[in-house]
């Protein structure tokens, strides 16, 4: 790690800064260990220093100082995939089959309801909860972006906004030049926003054809964006995009020239030993949705060879339609456990590397390990205080690992983005809780 | 469900009771829907009647109401297999392989620190953490039972005490003969306790001879005791047994005597199809532990063809050394997702059969059924009550499946044993959180 700011203890002079947090343990990620007697020192909304109590004494002047003695200090957490706005399906069709969740339950719902204010309410939702949970950033993946990107502007967090894309209409747009106008005039409305950045998000390589896949490559490599799609999420995808192009999904987005270090496959379950290498060689990312492909029963990606192989990977939530939770501290935990049993080998996936998937693996898939994803000297100071003061989280012989096997997101008790406290003592500083709940019943009464 | 009291609505004189609940829903599990607009009556430690608010009104005077109108209510969780005392080792030796989990962390310290001080202090500690997740009844296996009972009396649960048996000396006893002595003796001290129940406990197949088993039967018939073991954790195990008998660990227990109803085999990870037949005729139960299972690379224990088979199963945390939370509401979560990974099928292992697996399977199991693990009228009311209101639990479509997907052990707020409210708003009424938190932090600095 970098060090940050080295203030000598003879400093004739204090550095004025905005906030000063003193926790039991801060774990910056990048080192992944955890430093217990240290401060966290923010200005200007960004990480100034992390130093030790007395260095803190000694060199800055804060005009807030917080004390967490029984706490744990974190970047917050980044999900790498999720549709916020579907918030309000969750729990709609629990344990059906695939094919009559999405045809019988999901599709219909989404033709009759979808539109503006559903997406405001249901992303606003699920800030909510992902904030209440750690989560500071977030990749959605939805229609109508714009009302999702009030949502989170409101809420205080951080977000890519995925333009889908699509070959069949919805209420949203009538083909994929339409879903691509509409993506794009929502990024030049919102582009000028800090905490908002673009992604463009052809649904799956078996939702979208060539030519839109096309498109898509061409308009991406113009405007410098990411391209993020679910890919190989099923054994049955993997085989129909065999049986009619020859080709592994993945292979055909790489002949249609999708692939490179701005590629981001969401879930990747069925890849084969090809698919690996050409994610190596080309920097592609990997996000694990651990827990929507058990509950799906789509099967389990092979993280820890991903991993072996130098491959990025985030942690995604996916939907509260098909997991039912944003919690992305559920999401290491069942990372890490899946893993182990996959391979019938303890030590695969160890807690660090759960961790580190959940913030600098995610940012750095997102392309904003720059920004976030670590709490280093100019990074943005998005911070996440957890409680080990309760009797689940004692005794604590290694923070780590705790944040991973022992607490959960329940632990939460505070979280800044950009410096900004957006949850204090559990309470969401920005937006009405109470407001939010009562719409989503609203929209109960409507979809049930 | 039997409906218990019928109280016609011109009843001249109410009775009186010692407490009403009025809940947004009620799952009595028997049946497992939810019941919304009524509440549940209790009196003398015992569920007396699940009625409408109407029938509630016509027929019962409550010494106590307390209303829920956003709780569901449900029985007790009973958590069918745990070592309490281990809490006090709760994430000492993270992500390493099983044999160097055990011989250079656990037995070690296990050698040099366990005694009744150890235990119930670790006990105290599991039962605090278990009482505030809505678990009401453990079935636990240790050393020095008489001290974990004492944690499980003071915090207001329900135990069923494994007394162990090994064959090698530890600070507990010198050999099998020893541990018999020492269980009958804890239990004939304890057994007019009613929160206490008492099984016998080898540990395994392979860690107790021939022998000792005889002489485990032969006490467990002439007391009427269950019989519970860890039983095919690993193949490694199944290998072994198959090398040196000729038969799988269940085969070699059957021919010494040890299977029928009152058999409780704990993990059954690995079962072959003789193994499932003869648990399906005898009536033997297995305690399913799905986050230990994964975490420690064990396997996926086949719990769909169990209970196609109609054999009884409960769930367990196991011990947090190896998982690293006393979360049955998380053992349910994992329970469903894993059975639906390892078979392909979404449909396996629904919300409904998990929540009965945590509920009156384990109830069941421990030879409890009559008493526990579900809210019929004459069980003891083991309630829990768990708030739906919060961001992550909004909307609700079906409350049985938000149980187990949704919601977590953070949402429960209150618990009752026998009728007496042992957490409150959260709080424990029984015991000093804060005691039991200081006792764990000097036990980290010894043990560290």
């Amino acid at each position: 790690m970098n060090a940050g700011v080295v203030v000598p203890r003879y400093a004739l002079s204090m550095q004025n800064v905005d906030l000063r947090l003193d926790a039991g343990w801060i774990i910056p990620i990048d080192p992944v260990g955890a430093l217990a007697g240290h401060a966290l020192i923010v200005d200007g909304g960004r990480v100034t220093a992390i130093v030790s109590t007395a260095e803190a004494d000694a060199g800055f002047a804060a005009r807030t100082r917080i004390e967490l003695p029984s706490h744990v200090l974190l970047p917050g957490l980044v999900n790498a995939h999720t549709h916020a706005a579907m918030n309000l399906f969750r729990g709609i069709a629990d344990d059906a089959p695939l094919q009559a969740w999405l045809e019988q339950h999901i599709w219909p719902r989404e033709a009759q309801f979808v539109g503006p204010d559903f997406v405001y309410d249901g992303a606003r939702l699920a800030a909510a909860e992902m904030v209440k949970g750690g989560i500071t950033c977030c990749n959605d993946m939805y229609f109508f972006a714009d009302a999702s990107a009030r949502a989170f502007l409101e809420t205080g967090m951080r977000a890519m906004l995925g333009l889908p894309v699509l070959d069949f209409p919805t209420p949203y747009a009538a083909d994929a030049d339409g879903y691509l106008q509409r993506g794009l005039a929502v990024r030049d409305t919102l582009k000028h926003e800090p905490r908002l950045t673009f992604a463009l998000a052809p649904h799956a390589p078996y939702t979208v054809g060539d030519p839109a896949w096309e498109k898509t490559v061409v308009y991406a490599r113009q405007l410098d964006l990411p391209i993020q799609t679910h890919l190989a999420e099923t054994a049955d995808e993997v085989a129909r995009s065999r049986a009619r192009s020859g080709l592994t999904p993945l292979g055909r987005l790489h002949r249609l020239g999708a692939t490179g270090p701005n590629f981001i496959a969401i879930h990747a379950v069925h890849l084969d030993a090809d698919d690996i290498e050409l994610l190596a060689t080309h920097g592609g990312h990997v996000i694990h949705c651990p827990a929507s492909n058990m509950k799906l029963g789509s099967g389990i990606a092979p993280v820890g060879a991903l991993l072996a192989r130098g491959i990025n990977v985030g942690l995604g939530t996916d939907g509260a339609a098909s997991n039912n939770r944003l919690d992305l501290f559920g999401e290491m935990r069942l990372a890490a456990l899946l893993a182990k049993v996959a391979t019938g080998d303890p030590a695969v996936l160890p807690a660090r590397a759960a961790l580190h998937a959940a913030t600098l693996g995610g940012a750095r898939a997102l392309g904003l390990d720059h920004l976030i994803g670590s709490l280093v000297p100019g990074k943005q100071a998005d911070v996440v205080a957890v409680d080990f003061g309760g009797v689940d989280a004692v005794p604590c012989y290694d923070p780590v690992s705790h944040l991973v096997y022992a607490t959960g997101r329940e632990a939460v008790t505070d979280v800044w983005v950009a410096g900004k406290r957006i949850l204090a003592d559990r309470i969401l500083t920005m937006v009405d809780e109470g407001a939010i709940i009562a719409r989503a019943r609203l929209w109960q009464e409507r979809l049930r």
